[in-house]
């Protein structure tokens, strides 16, 4: 085991009705607030409407309108609002977008520049805006770490990064908000859980229970997550993944070692940037890949989490019970699957190659982007 | 699942020469120290040496000479030692029994009158001093929990209470510092860690990915257990049972879930009340007695807990399996192990009685006392 640190200020609360506890906990705060959020979708469901009657004695900005791959400009447009009415906080209402990018703008709001010199870590944050979280979809974690992911359209760059300041000071977690999610993004929020805890899994470092927490957690999607495809309105299912994506990504899988790897995302960053395509559907297409790839050198790691989750006994046995779990659940596992051929690999590649995708410990050799899109056509 | 709520502010640093951060963290809370220890192994193990060493311009007062069952008593001079010098903070030095004493010293601190009565639910505590912990034995979880268990010799009670103003500021896991433990306390303290992680599973609630957690860091500890009975100063070893040990009483294991049950802890407290028994000890003799006693009321959960860990196919083979472990390791499994013979009984029997001895969740009845003191024989 490697020398590591926990800490995890984030208070969460869980269950039925929990928005219920925001008025309170966001008087801790103050009283001027800016409220964050995606599209409509919270108008239709009447979330918003519940929202507001919450907060109803607060004086309440608006930015909404960010979108499913959050950029850049959506973030230094809230930003100016934030700034330019003095807000004690932010509330996010959504999910992995909106609450990546509103603890960007809680970094941007204390500085005069853009909060991008935070993600390329030109600059280094010492203060933020209190963030509370109301979460309405189970995938990123971000409702409970102190990570974000945003792109730059510009630099065409889309970079995830982790500043302590950023932890939400409370997040709220009501299944019941997660039930209207349609079968395609529920399917790629279960891919993302899956994907962060393999991110750990295949980390720097030897941390043996946190292995164990590791398959306790992919085992947890993939039981929950094939029933759930079936009953999208379950209120018990939606809790199992629900809690789940939250456990997969707040620190606890990588207690012991130095590092997850990452490489999976950054590989599934730049499919997303090219096409615009959702981030978990990026990742089904990418991990099958990137375990082929590196099938000799994670041989041991890639058998031991097949023999625990499917009883497999060699790599590709494990490669196929990935696939056959992420097709089962409708979310893509080739290229071609979302229309991409091979015409578009020279484009592929060079956007790799500008942005060095790689892990931190797996490395991925630039001579071998080409065999790694070989598996992903 | 049930609705709840995950909090918890304790900073860990875990890992080697870790207490080398002491000072910079102490720094925060101020200057004025109250030390609290055990009796002399810290100071034959040079541990002490180190402690003052590290802490050189911290003006600092002492009280030595907790117990391993901790009384009332040490824990009111204390509360005197800490008023009475007007100390910033308290630094708990030793196991679960010197850092839960020092957890209720700082409540006591705090008002004019016995902090016994908090622990009886008399009055609820507003304020307390910091805590902050380095531990020497992987066993009670108190390091990262609000939890504390002291015994009033004059009340004839040992109790056990949870205070979120006593969750540790700060907690220092050197594995290094606990290699020193001997055999039989390396053994109760691994008993205690799945004594911990059994009662949450037996607790109220159904949480299919916290009984996963909880099935992790069993086997964990009887993997790692098991191979460090043979290799006491192994680092690697005391680092994953130190780990373990944090991770099954730090609220993991009840996401989802009203409570744990802590019946078979009531058991236990009772008696190491009596006999001085040491806590782990007590437990190994406990929890199969129990599992027999509600063999039939807890079929299901023994059976699934038997089949993941023992490939067992019915209650007895698990309580067997445990049974198995806990005599390997060198704990006793029966009071006769521990020379208390039937004659006994009806002490034993008043004192549970007495004190009402059952769970939050699995209830005993009284007129079956004598039927587990029967299983324990």
């Amino acid at each position: 085991m490697e020398d590591f640190q926990i800490y995890n200020p984030t208070k969460l609360f869980f269950g039925r009705d929990s928005i219920s506890k925001l008025p309170k906990q966001a008087k801790i705060f103050g009283n001027r607030v800016l409220l964050i959020y995606g599209k409509s979708s919270i108008k239709r469901s009447g979330l918003y409407d519940n929202i507001i009657e919450l907060l109803r004695g607060f004086e309440i900005f608006e930015y909404s309108g960010i979108k499913s791959n959050p950029v850049l400009s959506d973030v230094e447009a809230a930003v100016e609002i934030a700034k330019n009415n003095n807000v004690d906080m932010i509330i996010a209402v959504g999910g992995g977008s909106v609450i990546d990018s509103a603890k960007v703008v809680s970094l941007g709001a204390k500085v005069d520049f853009s909060p991008w010199e935070f993600m390329v870590q030109k600059k280094s944050p010492t203060e933020a805006l209190p963030v509370l979280a109301v979460l309405t979809l189970a995938a990123t974690g971000t409702e409970m770490n102190a990570g974000a992911v945003i792109q730059n359209k510009k630099t065409k760059q889309k970079i995830g990064i982790g500043i302590p300041l950023m932890y939400p000071k409370v997040s709220f977690l009501d299944p019941q908000l997660t039930t209207t999610v349609n079968a395609k993004y529920t399917a790629y929020g279960i891919v993302d859980i899956i994907a962060h805890a393999l991110e750990a899994y295949f980390g720097e470092g030897d941390s043996p229970l946190a292995d164990k927490f590791v398959f306790s957690i992919i085992s947890e999607v993939m039981e929950a997550g094939e029933e759930l495809m079936n009953n999208l309105d379950n209120y018990e299912l939606r809790a199992r993944i629900l809690y789940a994506s939250t456990m997969a990504l707040n620190g606890t899988t990588n207690h012991g070692k130095i590092s997850g790897d990452w490489g999976v995302h950054a590989i599934g960053h730049e499919l997303s940037f090219l096409y615009d395509m959702p981030h978990g559907a990026s990742l089904s297409i990418a991990y099958p890949a990137w375990m082929r790839l590196n099938a000799i050198s994670q041989k041991d790691k890639i058998e031991e989490l097949g023999s625990v989750l499917f009883g497999a006994e060699t790599v590709e046995e494990t490669i196929e019970g990935f696939e056959y779990f992420f097709e089962g659940i409708g979310s893509p596992i080739k290229l071609s699957d979302v229309g991409i051929s091979k015409n578009d690999f020279d484009k592929i590649e060079s956007q790799f190659i500008n942005n060095h995708v790689s892990g931190v410990f797996v490395k991925i050799d630039r001579k071998r982007y080409r065999e790694l899109l070989e598996y992903m056509k």
